[in-house]
């Protein structure tokens, strides 16, 4: 095996052609085995296997920088650079990440798991490498459907401005995640698509010395059309329009010619744009036949490319969320649905078929979505904005500026929320009650299990005073028995549920901590100990009744959420109690504590921060004798 | 006068074009009349006098959507929508609204602020009316400025996808509030200044008609250059690319090309771009000769062009930032400064000046402005991020997905915080503390005067552990003198500073509430009450030591803040006694309310939210007595 032989990027610089070809095909054999047994982004990574061979024979990492957008096709990268032998963890706790990370090798400068961030880290380090007076090359490496990502297109603009050194490869596989929509996309595949393009540019270019042979009267006529042209070739294409040298398309499975590519661009002064054309999934049928679903993937069979998932599981929040959302979209025409790029991770499919009028998918663009969704309220629309709640954190002020100080009808569905697993630190969805609560307007909710969740719609639907907002995990919901949406109830707002009654303390849980409530309350209820388990569904506005009730009957009483603890849940109501002077009830909440946690399993990252029942159950002992007021 | 004639859009209909054109005469007297009493944006609106005639002319409002894009230079719409007699009140508490507000006229359909949310509007609204069946036009009027803004071109990618009937009107000044910057910026240069290019276009256009005459050889390389041609033309420009038709460049300042022009554009399908060259203060010499002073300007006399202004003031924040900076700089080679399109504004001039190769206008674009100081900080620099709180909003996801979870070096130097005055509620800076605190790895300070200012730019650039941050008030310092910048000591971080001991209690302080505190803690002592003063500099980390013996000596402690009491400054202290299970003291915490505030002084702001050492000693006087803890 060649591959044996690869623990640097050096090590590739011994091999010739035929053996760097080989060589690719190691690796994809590689990947394929080993993702069969993790999971994790095969599709993305078989597309740039060729790629990353080219880039790393051709430049010298870690000097020169490489920096991949997202982040997550970067297991290529990874494997050459003395890594291949930690695959087995990829993903776990403690484990291989599935991101570029920058304690795992010195080859990964660069950080990212939200899309779009490239082109801005490769100006910044070029402006750094100039500064300096450094010569190393930066090397940004970035999707199509990133491209469409605001903050790309900002970076692209100065970029252009700054005309430093920067090399820019698009990894142009036609599609990100879903499906790329918008004008960018029309454009790329218009280049792709039109193969004598390259050609007729350079005739053109040759015919443009050719017209002025011309005589007589159309040799002006000629001559202004050589101008015009010329106008047109020097303006000719959106990138070049931005400022940079356009070089390609090239076939991103062909290492000869990328590396010729590549090689090329060495002579190229500014900021240098090479369009690369490549296969998401390349060389695993399964893969190549349904890109979306192996962008990431679970455990698989190799062969027959079945995925191996836990049988019989409930249906996820995801999931729930979607078919309910049909079901209110049947009966009220106002309901559109947005969503940036994220379809079928956002359960929004079916709604796509049975409603594609009516179903707006924009591309990766947070802002715009956000905004989108504003105005459409604004014209007495229901729009609901599907989002992770990670993602929603680049619309932030959008959802303040546009939606909240508007006060307009947009319901957000916000998935994700809470820990995700193994996409870790990047990904997880514990930001959100902290950065959305703060904002007037806002009502936000989280449901203790997926019957809940389709109340939770049903009263977001029907929410006419300004945005509301329903959270919920990325998880399977409990399986239970579901009422048709007709005999579902909207709840009050700003209404909790208890859920058992207490004598000496109580719980008030955020959703899926609801089960971790109620799991401490049997253990304490089994040594003598009454808790009371409140179901705190609304997390703005809180229910003041309640507190009140509360701070009449407990001493102490608990807050748990799996969300950031500064400026979240508990933290609101120790506002509240301290807005109203009620001081006489402590509170003591349990959440996340002001870290970032890396990627394993959910299970592992809640026992990490200590979001456990036995947690819970160790604080309130602590606590005891803790004693009922008198009513 | 003409108009006095005009009280509605339709009255407007009346008039032919000579007296169209005296009434832009007419406004544009009216608004250099009116402005020199009450200062406002002059400059951008007297840009958009013919434009904004034109456009009341052409379409019907409000049946037609006008979306104005910031929404600053909507003074001319306001004023042929029956508001110019309110303009005595513009900016004032209660008065007009600077902006274009729903509140105040059926007219005002989008309200904004922030730059580049307009496309997204009408994108919005445009769908919304084609979901309805309904046939009116959606016309948006955005700056060049503003196109610079990532969601504006997420916007654009989704407009062009969805190819519904939408009128984007680019009023290009050739810059926004600073000078632009960019790709762009470059590209409508090049549109703008050949004169030649409309006309070269439409040649090019008849010449393929006649090339097919050509006979023998070359007609067949003529073919390919017609397809080649046609195939230029058809993507030739920006716009284009992104699926517009685009019309112009227009006079904007010639009412007869204006109209003739809108009333082309009726023909049309799909998405427009109307691209219309105004000038920035036309009209009025001195705001035509320096457009950025004019931007937004404070009264003035109209014949010399004379700014009326506090004199003998001492110097603001702002400009004591941009002196630390560059003292600083002056011994600190890393330091670079970059500004998202407030060069100007953030007190940077000088600093662009002495340091041109350390200065980075990135644009309208604050999410490319956090990540491209990311970057460089990655590679050893130290980038200060100056920029104003209400737009830093913008950047939320980066500053927690780039800077703070990799934990960069990054100075902020956070301008505008708090309460801002008569630009109010889109332009408040009162949520920072309660969406940047929550962020792992941020430290977060603000002074309670201009040399503490300094003295925290000190700190925060010696600062090797994270990001930090300063924020600091729209406000003129106290004119105390300030130390040379060698011999100004950095602070400890998280440590607070006792300005007064008291007995009673103790109020912690932040900022210009450090003003406030005295007042009221002067007053209380008058009447026997001995408060203690705290300059509770440090947001985050919260001084543990200080706390701790707070709560050992005071039975009840007060906070007060210029920011959202959600999530702020008060909450923090408030969670740290919940986190430290110390519940033995009572926090009473005072901020601004969760909700919008609008439009006036600062000073009608504090008062409406009760942020004055009259309320506070109120607050106090109502838990009185108040007993000092046995230590």
């Amino acid at each position: 095996m060649l591959l044996d032989q690869i623990n640097h990027p050096s090590d590739l610089k011994k091999l010739d052609l035929p053996q760097l070809e080989t060589l690719a095909g190691e690796i994809r054999s590689f990947l394929i085995e080993e993702l069969s047994r993790t999971g994790g982004h095969l599709a993305p990574n078989l597309g740039v296997v060729e790629l990353t061979i080219a880039m790393h024979y051709m430049y010298n990492s870690p000097q020169d920088k490489f920096i991949f957008d997202v982040g997550h096709q970067a297991y290529v990268h990874k494997i050459l650079t003395g890594r291949k032998d930690q695959f087995q963890t990829l993903r776990k706790y403690k484990g291989l990440c599935g991101f570029v990370k920058r304690n795992e090798s010195e080859h990964d400068v660069w950080e990212a798991g939200h899309s779009s961030t490239s082109l801005s880290a490769a100006i910044g380090m070029a402006t750094a490498r100039d500064l300096k007076n450094e010569k190393h090359k930066v090397v940004a490496v970035i999707g199509d459907g990133a491209m469409t990502g605001g903050m790309a297109l900002e970076a692209m603009n100065h970029i252009g401005h700054e005309k430093r050194n920067v090399t820019v490869i698009l990894n142009d596989n036609e599609m990100s995640i879903a499906p790329n929509v918008g004008a960018i996309h029309k454009y790329l595949s218009k280049i792709r698509s039109d193969k004598h393009y390259l050609k007729a540019k350079e005739e053109a270019e040759h015919l443009l010395k050719k017209i002025p042979a011309i005589g007589g009267k159309l040799a002006k006529t000629a001559e202004k059309l050589k101008d015009t042209l010329k106008y047109m070739m020097m303006s000719g294409i959106l990138f070049e329009e931005f400022g940079f040298t356009y070089v390609g398309p090239v076939d991103g499975h062909d290492l000869e010619k990328l590396l010729e590519t590549l090689k090329q661009c060495e002579t190229l002064q500014g900021p240098v744009m090479v369009h690369v054309l490549t296969v998401k999934g390349k060389g695993y049928s399964p893969a190549e036949a349904d890109s979306h679903k192996w962008h990431g993937i679970s455990p698989y069979k190799i062969e027959s490319g079945q995925v191996l998932k836990a049988t019989d599981q409930p249906p996820a929040y995801t999931e729930i969320f979607g078919d309910a959302l049909i079901e209110l979209a049947e009966q009220d025409e106002r309901i559109v649905a947005v969503t940036p790029a994220m379809p079928g991770g956002s359960g929004l499919l079916k709604f796509a078929d049975r409603f594609p009028d009516r179903m707006f998918d924009v591309g990766i663009a947070e802002q715009h979505a956000a905004t989108f969704s504003a105005s459409m309220a604004m014209e007495g629309m229901k729009p609901v904005f599907a989002v992770y709640s990670t993602f929603l954190q680049r619309a932030y002020d959008q959802v303040l500026h546009d939606i909240c100080r508007q006060n307009l009808n947009v319901v957000f569905a916000i998935d994700r929320a809470g820990f995700v697993g193994a996409d870790g630190e990047t990904h997880h969805g514990v930001f959100d009650i902290s950065y959305l609560r703060h904002l007037p307007n806002m009502v936000l909710m989280m449901p203790k299990d997926e019957q809940e969740l389709r109340q939770m719609m049903k009263t977001a639907i029907l929410f006419d005073q300004g945005p509301i907002a329903v959270r919920y995990p990325r998880d399977v919901g409990k399986g239970i028995e579901l009422t048709p949406m007709a005999e579902t109830e909207p709840l009050p707002i700003g209404k909790w549920e208890t859920i058992r009654a207490g004598k000496e303390t109580a719980i008030l849980a955020v959703g899926p901590m609801m089960d971790v409530a109620i799991k401490a309350a049997d253990q304490l209820a089994s040594e003598g100990i009454q808790v009371e388990v409140i179901n705190a569904r609304f997390l703005k506005p809180l229910d003041a009744g309640m507190l009140t009730s509360l701070s009449q009957r407990f001493e102490t009483i608990f807050t748990i959420e799996e969300g950031s603890v500064l400026g979240g849940f508990g933290s609101s109501v120790l506002e509240h109690y301290a807005l109203h002077r009620i001081s006489d009830i402590q509170v003591i909440p349990l959440g996340i504590p002001d870290a970032f946690i890396e990627h394993g399993s959910v299970k592992e990252q809640r026992q990490e921060v200590g979001l456990t029942a036995e947690h819970l159950v160790t604080e309130i002992q602590g606590r005891l004798p803790l004693q009922q007021k008198r009513a």
